[in-house]
């Protein structure tokens, strides 16, 4: 459909992010080449079995050689020994992005090794699943969701324009802020409903009084709403949270607050708080479904979904 | 299918519960009339409207006379009034049960008003959707999910078999537990989910640093899972944090506890603590998906329903 953009990807990491990339590359034949890397051996001989790529290569120096764009997919706290790596051998004038959830760290943690000759755009496509690994990628995972670039002072307008083209031709939609905002967004939409839900899933385990069977029995009440999210990659989330602290302390506190405040109404029975705040987050819920980032199908369409 | 169970149905309010036993009611032939009451008029005249009933009355007490089967499907709170109003004109013999998520509070709500010669017999189904009203109900909304009945001392076991050969035959598989062990469990399985999810919806709109246009917009990462839950009945969900209070304060209690607990491995960059934690409620989503709990899909399968 565009045509070839590149001569060469460089895929450092081939996991769910990796490797959808990979295939809408493929599919739409936007480069001649993909080289995929792998720090793992079984993931790295995976994407070459599901041919993800034209070429496989374990070290990250290796793959990016005369690529024209690398896209470093791996969890936010591997993002400077990748740096490291690939800093020796990037071809001038190449595009180096990344998908990282954190924004300020990953900038911390790569800018300082990337050579004046490249252009280091970081990157975020808001787009995922609970699924992992090489496998779990699919054609189209991007399309309609959102691409937020933090550029950095100084980045040359032709190099976003041309990264900005490749998103959108993976069918994202466009977005740039700094990378402290960016911090900001991520740690309300996203990192604090992940760790919440990886918290009461962890309390709903610790139970004595009913049993890990009795919560998986009864979950369709509204505890498997959470399992999904505290089913995502453990890595990714671990190096998620120690590398947005601050903004994630920031949001956890004022959670936490909130919470106390419901826990005192409901312990003095002030039905009108309440009443109050289910009613103020209802239309919430409308927003999302006007603004196209949810179905409106009752119980996420699950009914559908499961006529078994 | 199972042919006429009743000669006569009462249901004591037509929201989304009481509607959807109607349509499957209806549907399956069970019961010769179907009489509605709702005390809102509104309400009343949507249910004739839709043909959800035989006949329609304002009046609880109207409605139960001659009925066999009594349900009330009202917000726990109302269950003392509508125990009240009925008990005069329920005819002798006739089942009178109830759909409320709390069961020790309906229990003391309605028993001491049940006339001798009824048998009362508290029940659960745990079925539902984020919708409400007599519009928000459909046929087999109880297929497949678990109804849970919760007998007083002394309940006539045929009362309770025929009551239970009813919601079998709309789908429902059938549970039996003390009143205050199910309030336990629904309270981990179903009433901290949707506090929360109504916690966290709250928090994320009273931000100043990020716009509600901007939660609204990235939603997808993870936060609008939560709406779903906190777009539920606000009446509904008022009276189950009112009633079910002791259980719903000791869930929030741990709940807090754990959070502080992973708020202190976040300030402290314990990562090998996250990890434990995110690496362990995996095998949860995993049991509830082999329990055929929720569907594999990713993203609750979204991206099959969302092809816009």
């Amino acid at each position: 459909m565009t045509g070839v953009m590149f001569d060469r990807i460089a895929l450092i990491g081939i996991g769910l992010i990796g490797s959808s990339i990979a295939r809408d590359v493929k599919a739409l034949g936007l480069a001649r080449e993909i080289v995929v890397s792998s720090r793992s051996a079984e993931t790295l001989g995976r994407a070459q079995e599901l041919e993800l790529g034209t070429s496989y290569v374990a070290s990250a120096a290796e793959a990016v050689r005369d690529a024209d764009l690398v896209v470093v997919s791996v969890p936010v706290g591997a993002s400077e020994e990748v740096a490291k790596q690939i800093a020796p051998s990037l071809k001038p004038g190449a595009i180096v992005t990344d998908v990282g959830s954190t924004k300020a760290s990953v900038i911390a943690q790569m800018a300082p090794h990337m050579p004046e000759s490249v252009h280091f755009i970081p990157g975020h496509p808001l787009a995922g699943t609970e699924k992992s690994g090489p496998d779990a990628g699919f054609i189209g995972l991007f399309q309609g969701r959102w691409c937020i670039f933090t550029p950095l002072p100084g980045t040359d307008e032709r190099a976003l324009d041309t990264l900005k083209s490749f998103w959108a031709a993976l069918g994202s939609r466009i977005d740039e802020m700094d990378p402290q905002h960016h911090d900001k967004v991520l740690a309300i939409v996203s990192h604090l409903p992940h760790i919440i839900a990886y918290n009461i899933v962890g309390t709903a385990d610790d139970l004595e009084a009913v049993t890990e069977s009795e919560v998986i029995k009864y979950s369709a009440s509204g505890f498997r709403d959470f399992t999904r999210l505290a089913a995502s990659d453990p890595t990714m989330w671990r190096d998620v949270c120690l590398h947005n602290k601050d903004a994630i302390l920031e949001m956890l506190a004022r959670f936490s607050e909130d919470l106390a405040y419901l826990q005192r109404a409901i312990r003095w029975g002030e039905g009108e708080k309440l009443f109050e705040l289910f009613t103020r987050t209802r239309a919430v819920r409308r927003s999302i479904i006007e603004a196209g980032q949810d179905v409106d199908v009752p119980d996420f369409g699950r009914h559908a979904l499961d006529k078994r």
